[in-house]
């Protein structure tokens, strides 16, 4: 046979602890702010939406972080994920790269998002919360928060932006069937979803603050997210530190990683481990996070405190930024229409550490659609922007003629993304531009913040 | 930790033979009947449309075939596939039976069907065909086939009944993503499908008779099946295969190993190897195949000569039959609206070593919602009649006390079918009634044949 396509580890190797890069920045790291104030946010700021546990993690300086035992059993319904070496996709392309990726996609919903919603929900569960109230857009955070409540006998409240309620009913049965209530956003049961009535389609923005205002109106129930912030982060570290294990297995070691970014949780999860690892023993492993053309936070944005949701009720997080209030074109990746960007990954673009590039949606399925053909896996749309980055850095090594090892986080299958490969097969998939002027806009409601230069 | 929950291996245990369970068989099977002479069909009448390898896989009583490199090679993508012990499951069922499950969706199209379409794509392109031409439903089959023919470089075409061409696109991109050209059944490509245009919405007859019909007409076109036939029978061993080994891991061995049956290839894959064990050293498994109460052909069907395609094109085969131009209600699983079984599966009923049972589809779905809930994987509708067999079984078992060992075949996931799952849970989906009136006068009109009592 040729040489080895899956490398997969029994369960006993699920990662025992949580990477925190935070230890590993250089200096400390800016703090969040409160809108109210501009002073540094306390932790118990955050109390009424979040547990203890995740609080502590979120401020915790601590270089790893135990992974409770009751998390472990859970995550052994699908971790190890298995990593992969694209040998028929190196043939496809002719290129003398080696390529492996770690996929998520064998995960309850598909994708990394459970990695974050079952300890999210463990440590609610564990600390008497009855209920969780989250937002989703496409669905597949509100999918994954579902199951993961579903898990620890929590209820789970979702509003879903009312245009991918319409639009993406799969969704939505997915939800219900792992027991979820299902509203569409923008609703009449919050105040603030009757005061955007107007906006019928809805937006991410309207249905955070609909659950947000679930959350904080009710002693029993917390509000869930399931990106951007660092115990989300910390909890998809488990993605690197099996990848790094497998490719021992492999008997190979990446010379660039490679992911898309959204809010940044997946490409955090699989870059932390190994960032900590070239930091340690001086590697010379390169990380590219990749992000849509149309929505170029980390290549266009600036660094700044911004509000993490759109109508400015969360506090103030230092990250690039396009305006928390920019409104980015409909691209099919509805993951990675973000305004921001986890501020610790923000942090490790600026200290030169993590390299940023953007990618057409177009040139992104077209490589999707090769991948889909040599390795049977068809990607979300999201990670499709990483497989065309991927593709560039194989081509690169072909024309160095250098044998380079590429090691890409492939977060989600496109099982319920179909109608995006369908716009893609029929011709009328097009590139949606990144309106400067639009960018300018939103940035000229940047919050008043002190500086981060 | 608790119990383990996956027990996998990695590529190098990938069967190296299929189990040829007609070897097994006390006697010589019944032979396919030529419908025009009435005599046994020679294997060159059926050249036209298969190449010799799979002609000679379907007669062989060879008890063991070998498995090609560049099949194993392909399986290697996603095989072995993943035997879960269903800890979470048993523990919500409040049973002391051990419950396990071979979990098939794992593949590029997420049920089992790749296990044979790659064998036949290599087969057809290693005689030089060039085209492969098949009928779809629902699509798991089209698809399965439109990745194995992209593997080994052969051209596909689908013709998919009208009405799931209509309500599910998402099949056909996947179809189409994978290189395939999908034709909406009738089609005006065909004498079958012009002659059939009054019928808008198709049906799998028809679209048998489109596939065929291309597929004879031209030299380097072959038409390819999805199940049924011996040899797709005999490639879906590697499951049976594979879940022997992984019990072994397991240090288990199933007291009832139980699958859905609808054109019999998943339930023999699983079963077949098992079942030759049992004779070989004399142990007491019981083996359950599972239909839809709304197309129960193994439980009140009769046993006679019939053709396999509804109008009437194919030889005549001996099994069980709810009459050719039988009409099953609408039934979620797709899969299962059969109104015959696959020949060799049909015989082994008949010797009383296979047990048959029907199942509502409200029940089987009532069943796959609680095993989503606590498994995380939301079943194919096919496979959620043999859940509720499990179920039925563990309770069986907590009424006896006994801890007794259930196998089952998780032969895809539902998320490509995720409407049934909406109906189910708004309450509109319903048990549709079998008609005994529509069997018998579908039976009336069975092929004029010997008898085979």
């Amino acid at each position: 046979m040729a040489e080895q396509h899956k490398f997969l580890m029994d369960e006993s190797k699920i990662p025992e602890q949580w990477t925190n890069i935070a230890a590993d920045l250089p200096g400390e790291p800016l703090p969040p702010l409160n809108p109210g104030t501009g002073q540094p946010l306390a932790p118990e700021d955050l109390a009424p939406l979040f547990p203890m546990a995740l609080i502590e993690q979120e401020v915790s300086m601590d270089p790893n972080i135990e992974i409770p035992e009751e998390v472990r059993e859970a995550y052994r319904l699908w971790r190890p994920t298995p990593l992969m070496r694209a040998t028929r996709l190196e043939k496809a392309l002719d290129t003398p790269a080696h390529i492996y990726y770690k996929y998520e996609g064998v995960s309850p919903s598909g994708s990394h998002k459970p990695n974050t919603a079952v300890p999210q929900a463990f440590y609610n569960a564990k600390e008497g919360v009855k209920k969780l109230a989250t937002e989703t857009g496409a669905g597949q955070w509100g999918s994954s928060l579902a199951f993961a409540c579903e898990m620890f006998g929590l209820d789970c409240e979702v509003f879903m932006v009312g245009v991918s309620y319409d639009h993406k009913p799969y969704r939505r049965a997915m939800m219900e069937t792992w027991g979820a209530n299902v509203h569409r956003s923008p609703s009449d049961l919050t105040e603030a979803g009757r005061s955007q009535a107007e906006h019928t389609t809805g937006s991410l923005g309207i249905a955070i603050s609909e659950a947000v205002e679930v959350a904080a109106g009710s002693e029993d129930t917390k509000y869930a997210l399931g990106s951007v912030l660092n115990h989300v982060c910390l909890h998809q570290t488990v993605i690197g530190d099996e990848a790094i294990a497998q490719l021992e297995m492999a008997g190979e070691y990446p010379d660039v990683v490679i992911g898309c970014v959204g809010g940044g949780s997946n490409f955090a999860g699989i870059a932390f481990p190994l960032l900590r690892k070239k930091l340690k023993e001086g590697l010379d492993t390169r990380f590219l996070a990749v992000e849509p053309a149309a929505c170029p936070t980390l290549t266009k944005g600036v660094y700044a405190y911004d509000f993490g949701d759109t109508v400015g009720m969360t506090p103030l997080m230092p990250m690039y930024t396009l305006g928390h209030d920019f409104v980015p074109p409909p691209v099919h990746a509805g993951g990675l229409r973000y305004h921001g960007d986890a501020p610790i990954l923000c942090a490790l673009v600026k200290e030169g550490l993590i390299d940023a590039e953007a990618i057409p949606q177009t040139e992104a399925f077209e490589a999707a659609v090769t991948f889909a053909r040599a390795e049977g896996i068809i990607p979300a749309p999201e990670p499709t922007h990483a497989i065309r980055a991927v593709f560039n850095e194989a081509e690169a090594a072909k024309q160095a003629g250098e044998e380079r090892v590429i090691l890409f986080n492939l977060c989600g299958h496109g099982h319920l993304d179909l109608a995006a490969y369908q716009a893609f097969m029929s011709g009328e998939l097009e590139d949606l531009e990144f309106s400067e002027a639009e960018m300018e806009r939103a940035l000229a409601a940047l919050p008043e913040a002190p500086s981060v230069a």
